[in-house]
C-alpha cells in the first residue's frame, strides 16, 4: 500500500469516526453555550472564568499540559475593578520530527437576550433545519471545539498525532483581548519559541456554501478632529452670522476629506497601497460573491461598483474613510438652536497594505491644519490597528487548501476581510510565525447578532477540515524538511 | 401754569411717590420670586398655577376686572398630562378719550437650583451691591411688577388714569406660550378690539447702562436634512469603500450652504433681504455697544467682522446659517466604526425682513435636491417662526423715547434682537395693533442663567419709566385725535 492510499484510508476512518460522534460533538458544543461567557456585560464576568475552566478541562481530557495564566485585572470606565479571564496556554506532543501547530480561539461571547429577536433562547443550543441556533455557535466555540475534537477523533482512533499542538485560548476577545498581546510578548522565547504555525479560526467564509482561506485584512485609523471657539455653547439668535462657528469649520474639514466618488483627497494616501498585479487580480474572478445578495444584505440601493471584482477590490485592498459621527454637537430629536462650542468629528480610514500608519498620520495631519479658522483644532489618531497580510503560498496555506479540497471537493475560495483581525496581526507581528485565517463557519452564521448559528454540516464538515488539514501540514512540512536534507547532501 | 408745567409737577410727584416705595415694591418682588413658577418641570405646575392666582390678585387690587381663561391641558413626551395654567386677561379703565394700552408679561420663570452655580438662593430675592439677585427678578417678574407698581402709583396718587390698561399675563412662556396664539386669535374681536398699543416688556438693554428701544427680531427657520441608504447601521470595516454613505452625503449637502466667510450659498437667498438704507446704517453709529465686552462674553478669539457696525449688522438685519448638529450619527466619547443607516442633519436659518419664509423654504429644497447620490433624502421645516419688525416712527416708540430722555435723561439706543421674539411678532400679526419692547433690564442680567437679577436702580427707575410712558403715550395720542379732528373741520 503506497503513502498516499495508506494515508487516505487513515482519513476514510477519521471522517467516519467524526460521523459517528456527531452527536457526542453537538452535546459538547450544547453544554459550551450553555454558558453566559458574556465578557462585556461585568455581572456574568464569574460565567466567563468558569468557562475557562471548562475549556482547560477539556485541554486536559485530551492529554495536554494546560496553563491557566492569570492576567491580573482591569478596571471599567465606571470604576469597578474586575478580574480578567486566565488566558489558557496548551501543549500536546513533542515530536522534534512533527511541525508544531498553535491554534488560537476565544470561549467568550458577545451579549445576548432573547427579547433582543432570537427565536429561540440564546443559551440553549437548539437544531432547526440542520442549523445549530445559539449564542457563540460560530464564534467562537463551535470552531474551537472542532479543533479540539478533531484532535480527540486521533486519540480515540489511537493514531498517532501528526502534529504537535499548542493552544491558546482566552476569555475577553469580544471586550477587546486585554493583555494577550503582552502575554504574547512575554511568551515569544519560551511557549512560542517551537510553534511553526499558527491558525485562527475566528471568521465566517464569504459565501453561505463554499469554503474559504482567509490572508489578509484591513487595518483601521481612527482620528479625532476637535474644533473649539472657546468654553461656553452660544445661540444662534444672539450669536449667528459673526462667529466663527465651530460646526461649519469642521464639517467643511471633513468635507474635504473625500470627493463624492469615495476617493480619499487626502495628498499622498494611495503612494502606499501595494500594486495590484496580473494575479491577484485573477484571483478575484472564481470567487464566488452574490453581489445582489449582499446588496440586500447590507440593505441599499445601489453600491458605488457594478461587478464583483470592483467591490471585492474596495472591500479589501483599497483604503476607504468613513465619518461616524460628531461628539459635542446636537443629536438628540427636535430643535435646540445651539452653537457648539467643541465638536469632534470622528472618521476612520481602513488601511491596507502596504500603508505606514505612522505616514498616514502625518498625511491627515498635514490636510487638516491646511484651514483658516480662528478656532483651536486638535487632531489625534486614538486607534492605529495595522493591516494584515499572509503569504498564500506558504505552506500553511497549501496544507489547508488540500484539506479542504478532500472534505469539500472544491477549492477554497482566498479571501480577505475588509476589517481589522487585530489578533491575526498581532500573532504575526509578536511571534514572527506564519498565521493562517481557517474559517469553518458560513457567511450567514450572524456572528454578534441575533439568531446567530452554527450549521451542523459545516461544525462536523470543519471538524473533518481540521483532521484533514492536522495531515496535510504535516506531510507537506516533512517533505519540506526531507527535501531540505536532501538538498543539503546534495 | 401751563399744560406742560402742570405735567411736569405730576411727573415730580409721581417719581417722588415711587422713590419713597422702593422698599414696599421691592418687597413685592421678593414675594413674587419666592413662588417657584418654574413652568418646565412638571412637579412644580402646581407653583405655576399659585403664582398666576397671586398676580391675578394683584390686578384686581389695583382696581382692574380679571378674567382667568383656562386653556385646559397638555401632554408631555412622556405621555403625562399636565393642566395648563390660566391666562390673565385684565381690564382697568374704559374712558373713550383715551388711549387704550395692552401689556403683555409672563410670571412662569426657567429652571434654577442653587448648586447649579448661584451664590444665593434663587427663590430668596437677595439684594448685594445694589442688584436684586433671584429667579425671575428680569424675566420677566421683576418688569410685570414694574408695569403694575407704575399704575398702582396713579391710583394710589389720586391721579386721573393716563389710559386704559388691559394686560395679558401668562405662566407658560418659558415653555413655549403653549395656547397663547389661539387665545389671541379668539378675543381679536372682543378682548383686543378696541386696545390702540401692545407693550412687552421681555427682554434687555442692549448695554449694561444705557436704555434701549427694541424694534425687530430676526425669525427662526429650522430645517431638518435626512438622508438615509437603508434600515440598519452598517460597519466601517464591512461595508466602508463600497457604500454611498449618508453621512458623506450629507456633510457634503451641509457644506454647500455656507462659505468659509458665512456667507450662505443657497440661491436667491438674498433677494428678500430689505435694501440698508442710510438712515438706518447711521442709527447703529450711535448706538452703545462694546465689541470688546461682548466678544470676550462669547468666550470667542475673534468676531468674523471687526466693527460694532458690522457686528450688529451681522447679528440684527442679515440672515444667518448655523449647523446644530446631526441626528443619528455617533455622538458618544469614544470610537465606534459604525457607517450609520439614516442621519439627519439640523440647520436653522435666522431669516430678517422681508424675506419669505415660504420662498425660502422652497430655496432650503431646491438646493438640497441639487445632489448625485442614490440614498434617500427628506427636507422638511419643522420651525418657520417669522422676523419681526417695527416701524420706529410710531407714536408708540416716540412715547417711550420721550418716557426715557425724562427719566435717564439720554436718548434710547434703538435696537433689534438676532433671536426670534415669537409673542411680538405673534401679537403684532393676530391683533394687527403696535406692538413695542420697552425694556427695563440692563445686558447682563443674566436671564436664563444663574444668578439672575435685575438691579434697585432698573427695577425703580424701570417703573418711573412705565409711569412716564403712560404721561405721554396719552399726550402723544391725544393730540394725535384733536389733530385729526382739526383737520377734519378744515
Amino acid at each position: 500500500m503506497s503513502s498516499s492510499s495508506s494515508s487516505a484510508l487513515e482519513m476514510e476512518i477519521i471522517f467516519q469516526y467524526i460521523d459517528a460522534h456527531q452527536s457526542d460533538f453537538i452535546k459538547d458544543l450544547k453544554e459550551w453555550v450553555a454558558v453566559e461567557s458574556d465578557s462585556i456585560q461585568p455581572h456574568l464576568r464569574k460565567e466567563v472564568m468558569r468557562m475557562m475552566t471548562l475549556a482547560a478541562d477539556r485541554l486536559a481530557a485530551l492529554g495536554a499540559t494546560v496553563n491557566l495564566v492569570n492576567l491580573g485585572s482591569h478596571q471599567l470606565p465606571d470604576g469597578q475593578v474586575l478580574p480578567l479571564p486566565s488566558v489558557i496556554l496548551g501543549e500536546l506532543g513533542k515530536d522534534p520530527q512533527s511541525p508544531t501547530v498553535c491554534f488560537y480561539g476565544h470561549v467568550d461571547v458577545q451579549p445576548a437576550k432573547k427579547e433582543d429577536g432570537w427565536n429561540t433562547d440564546p443559551y440553549t443550543l437548539t437544531e432547526i433545519d440542520g442549523n445549530l441556533y445559539g449564542r457563540g455557535a460560530t464564534d467562537n466555540k463551535g470552531p474551537v471545539l472542532a479543533w479540539i475534537n478533531a484532535v480527540e477523533t486521533f486519540r480515540a482512533l489511537k493514531l498517532a498525532m501528526p502534529v504537535n499542538f499548542k493552544f491558546v485560548i482566552e476569555g475577553m476577545e469580544e471586550a477587546g483581548s486585554l493583555g494577550l498581546e503582552k502575554l504574547l510578548e512575554e511568551e515569544k522565547q519560551s511557549f512560542f519559541s517551537d510553534v511553526d504555525y499558527i491558525v485562527i479560526s475566528d471568521n465566517l467564509w464569504l459565501s453561505n456554501k463554499k469554503p474559504a482561506l482567509t490572508y489578509g485584512s484591513r487595518g483601521n485609523a481612527c482620528f479625532f478632529v476637535e474644533v473649539e471657539c472657546g468654553s461656553k455653547d452660544l445661540h444662534s439668535g444672539t450669536s449667528g452670522g459673526i462667529i466663527y462657528e465651530p460646526l461649519l469649520d469642521l464639517i467643511a474639514l471633513l468635507d474635504s476629506l473625500v470627493d463624492s466618488t469615495g476617493h480619499i483627497l487626502i495628498p499622498g494616501i494611495y503612494d502606499g497601497v501595494a500594486a495590484l498585479m496580473e494575479e491577484e487580480r485573477k484571483s478575484y474572478e472564481s470567487i464566488e460573491f452574490d453581489l445582489e445578495e449582499h446588496r440586500n444584505n447590507c440593505g441599499v440601493k445601489k453600491f458605488r461598483y457594478g461587478t464583483k471584482e470592483e467591490i471585492l477590490l474596495h472591500l479589501w485592498r483599497y483604503p476607504s474613510l468613513s465619518i461616524h459621527g460628531i461628539e459635542g454637537a446636537f443629536h438628540e430629536p427636535g430643535i435646540k438652536t445651539v452653537i457648539p462650542a467643541k465638536v469632534t468629528g470622528k472618521f476612520s480610514i481602513r488601511q491596507v497594505p502596504h500603508m505606514d500608519t505612522s505616514v498616514l498620520k502625518k498625511q491627515v495631519r498635514d490636510k487638516s491644519f491646511l484651514w483658516n479658522s480662528p478656532n483651536q483644532l486638535k487632531v489625534s489618531m486614538p486607534l492605529g490597528a495595522e493591516p494584515w497580510l499572509a503569504d498564500v503560498n506558504n505552506l500553511l496555506y497549501k496544507a489547508a487548501r488540500r484539506a479542504i479540497k478532500t472534505v469539500f471537493g472544491e477549492d477554497p475560495d482566498f479571501i480577505r476581510d475588509g476589517s481589522t483581525i487585530p489578533v491575526a496581526r498581532m500573532f504575526q507581528t509578536v511571534t514572527q510565525k506564519s498565521v493562517m485565517m481557517l474559517p469553518i463557519g458560513a457567511a450567514d452564521d450572524g456572528e454578534h447578532s441575533q439568531k446567530e448559528k452554527i450549521s451542523r454540516h459545516n461544525y462536523i464538515e470543519g471538524t473533518k477540515l481540521f483532521a484533514a488539514f492536522f495531515l496535510e501540514i504535516s506531510k507537506l512540512h516533512r517533505n519540506l524538511y526531507v527535501t531540505s536534507q536532501t538538498e543539503t547532501i546534495n
